[in-house]
């Protein structure tokens, strides 16, 4: 989902460099934007001026450390599912096998989500830690319609015909083509197992290509993966719930001043002079107007769930530089809701300031800039507006936002205006089984308490072999990422058992197939 | 396969006033053709004389049993994976109810296949048999693209556009949807479980709905199904091979008169007289060319295949109407090989008299009848052509054919001739696993040892949950038809241990359920 890929791609810049593999870290030109992109989009269904152009591609510099370079491009079929289009396209992957062994090793598959694969391989530090150990094959794959893996080129965003062919299933048969494609042209590499990993949108590609696909991946890794944002398998306040709850624990009055802050911004944008009043306060690039105060409070809205997001153990570069636990830092400058409108909300400022302005260098905020230019935000939009529908709401009591009613009928018809394109929410839960998936098996599903994608995440074990790791201090798969000094126990223990859950499907792989051999 | 779903076809006619559940046989206008064309297609890939026209719909008549009566239409959307495409379409389906329980009771799905559902409601007398037992509601899904299950109407099969969302995983996305819609609107199925039939394509469809639908049936009973015969999972040859063995066990000599023939019709043909007293001894209803000679040994060979699917051990109407243990009976003609050309080929007549006019109506044989207006006929051609590649092949030696190369490249070639797409050979058992699908559980895998199909077939178990029941003295899926006086011991033994999986699947239903609840 936009928002986490955003934070994720961000977040990791300086990930890879940790990870002594004595590989530079990778160039990713970091965009401005981002933020819960997916998540204001989909409160609303599309929307019209989240869509400013395709997203470019990343520069050409890649990691080196990456032992067969990049793009290694196959071509692979547009449309899976049908014979009469015969168009082909280039995907990306990206392999490294310093650690690889050709007996007895493994291969572990990242099932890349919405955005540049490199940004992933960046961000998904926790394979290259585990590689020696597993003597492991590191794959990433990246999905369909982004990065540089776009079917139709330049066309591929131009209108509901050139997107058909963007959904997961076409994505998952991609995936299982490639590993087909890996294990017939790298010698050795047809009689390891192989393992799917992945995080957000990636993560629920993971544990739905193990569910679909268990002949090619022994097991899947499923980090802060939301399988059960759909229809109503969770409550569609869930998700804003724990956003609030995180401030909640983490100042005093700290969610109280930001429910407070809807009527604050209500009250004061009433008149012109109010409006004046509140651009000058919040340091905003361009004039309120009256119609920009909905905008105003989504982007705002979508800074709370971002930090949310990222609320980790130790200072990270999201959309500036953030500190370490950002909203504790933040929260700082909200402890008291019992003040004035216009304290409240130069207080808000304070906190804007932190998350937008951290180096200081930003003469003004611009309201529209978490969900712009964020790469993939336009996959995703249409993806959200087709199967990946997540019903979000919210009640002021519950949680620290403004009510808001999901309405599939308003939804599906701005995704309408937007793409031409009506949503299917049942789709989702009908082909891979939305709370009835006990008859599989191997999949790890990873949460952070912190993480408000965990609240559609697989948080009690399901079976022996469909288990549930919860991990009470962490933010959105804080597991994937590289190790490093400030990690909380909670968050080593929870890696330790991933690996462990993996050397078991690895253990039992090479035994299944010492009998039958 | 058509071949088989011609001989269900017919064979069943009569099946169903056998039931006892005082239901009219259902007036199925049973046409002429049928027979073995798809192994006949998909020797030489697609045909262009196999195409007709297209298939017209049976008659409205409808069984006065099926207390829901047909047709009962829903929406189905044309295009599950995709969403640029919105049309949607009637499917059709018949339920019948009257054992059902609403409490603690349980749904038998059978996955159509390639034709008319009122045929295999008809011919699939083993679900009405176990009905009352199982307190079953049974359910017939017609397969998209047969019978009246038109996405386009009759422009369905019109080019490679209209026959685009002619798959297997559309079909099971089809009874997906169906399934969730049953269950939303019969008070009492949302709580029961469903167990997936099929036999033929019908049952490699239900094992696959069982391997990427779990959620949605608890097992599957997949009878006939031949999910190895693609690739190299078995040989070419093995469906041959058993097809030849079943006329060297049926009479001595008999599978090398035939194997003789081919010689014998090589030789006489190449003459113009030869030619025209073939022509007499074979009492065609059109001269026979020089041209025609392979079409004539491809008749003969589908005839000979014919046999052995439907080689049942009491009469039955196929083509026309055939004495129990057909084979057994044509194989008196086939006694001495070593007698001249033309004895030979006039006792080859004589077989072929007992097929084509055991009822003594038939003025003169048409070499072209067993490949034309089979229901079905076209859209598995379109089929073997995409995701249904299947290899055959002969060579003279284990098998009673003239030898024959399968070649992918011909194939093709001929495929693209007659439907303008290409065939993708690998897609199969990249989507539904192959060999490696020992993670499903839940499947009963049936084969008669006398069906060619089994060939390509699960005759061993793979674990607890997948097993294999191989019952010597069937051919193709006897064990789905009514039970009958003359059935052997071998069916009756393997209908009554799909019945114990089938309560032990049910069983697992409702403890699980409890122990939820």
């Amino acid at each position: 989902m936009p928002g986490r890929q955003g934070a994720r791609g961000r977040l990791g810049a300086r990930g890879r460099d940790e990870l002594g593999w004595g590989v530079e870290a990778v160039q990713v030109r970091a965009r401005a934007g981002g933020g819960a992109a997916g998540l204001r989009r989909v409160r609303g269904g599309g929307r019209k001026e989240g869509v400013r152009g395709r997203p470019s591609s990343l520069g050409r510099a890649g990691p080196s450390g990456l032992s067969r370079g990049w793009p290694d491009p196959e071509h692979c079929t547009v449309d899976h599912f049908g014979f009469n289009n015969v168009k082909t396209f280039k995907q990306r992957y990206l392999i490294a096998d310093k650690h690889w062994k050709k007996n007895g090793g493994s291969i572990l598959f990242y099932t890349g989500n919405e955005g540049d694969i490199i940004w992933f391989c960046n961000n998904t530090g926790f394979m290259w830690n585990v590689a020696e150990e597993l003597e492991a094959m590191l794959v990433f794959a990246e999905h369909r319609y982004y990065g540089e893996s776009l079917p139709f080129g330049e066309d591929s965003f131009k209108d509901s015909k050139h997107l058909n062919f963007l959904t997961s299933e076409q994505a998952l048969a991609d995936y299982a083509e490639l590993i087909r494609h890996l294990k017939r042209t790298i010698p050795g590499a047809d009689s390891q197992p192989v393992i799917a990993v992945g995080g957000s949108y990636g993560g629920m590609l993971a544990a739905w290509f193990r569910m679909k696909y268990p002949h090619l991946v022994v097991g899947a890794l499923a980090a802060s993966a939301p399988i059960w944002q759909f229809e109503d398998l969770v409550s569609c306040g869930v998700f804003m719930k724990i956003t609030t709850e995180d401030f909640r624990k983490s100042g005093p009055n700290c969610a109280e001043s930001i429910l407070r802050s809807w009527g604050a911004i209500n009250r004061i944008s009433r008149t012109g002079r109010g409006l004046q009043w509140l651009t000058e306060a919040l340091h905003l690039c361009s004039p309120l107007t009256s119609g920009d105060i909905s905008v105003l409070k989504e982007w705002l809205s979508e800074t709370w769930v971002n930090l949310a997001m990222v609320n980790y153990p130790y200072a990270t570069s999201f959309l500036q530089p953030l500190p370490a636990w950002p909203i504790k830092v933040v929260c700082q400058y909200l402890k008291n809701p019992n003040v004035s409108d216009t304290l409240l909300l130069q207080n808000i400022f304070q906190v804007l300031n932190v998350y937008y302005n951290y180096s200081g260098q930003a003469k003004c905020l611009n309201i529209s800039e978490t969900t712009t230019s964020s790469l993939g935000s336009m996959g995703w939009s249409y993806q959200a507006c087709t199967e990946m529908v997540m019903p979000f709401c919210t009640n002021g009591i519950d949680d620290m936002f403004e009510p808001f009613h999901w309405d599939l009928k308003i939804f599906s018809d701005n995704c309408f205006n937007q793409w031409g394109v009506k949503p299917r929410p049942f789709w989702i839960t009908t082909l891979y089984g939305g709370k009835n998936i006990s008859s599989h098996s191997n999949i790890v599903f990873s949460n952070g308490d912190l993480d408000p994608w965990s609240g559609g995440g697989v948080t009690k074990n399901i079976t022996d072999t469909l288990v549930a790791i919860n991990i009470p201090d962490a933010a959105h798969h804080l597991d994937l990422r590289a190790n490093t000094a400030f990690d909380p126990s909670s968050v080593l223990l929870a890696r330790s058992l991933e690996v462990k859950y993996m050397k078991g499907w690895i253990t039992d792989f090479y035994g299944s197939a010492r009998r039958q051999g």
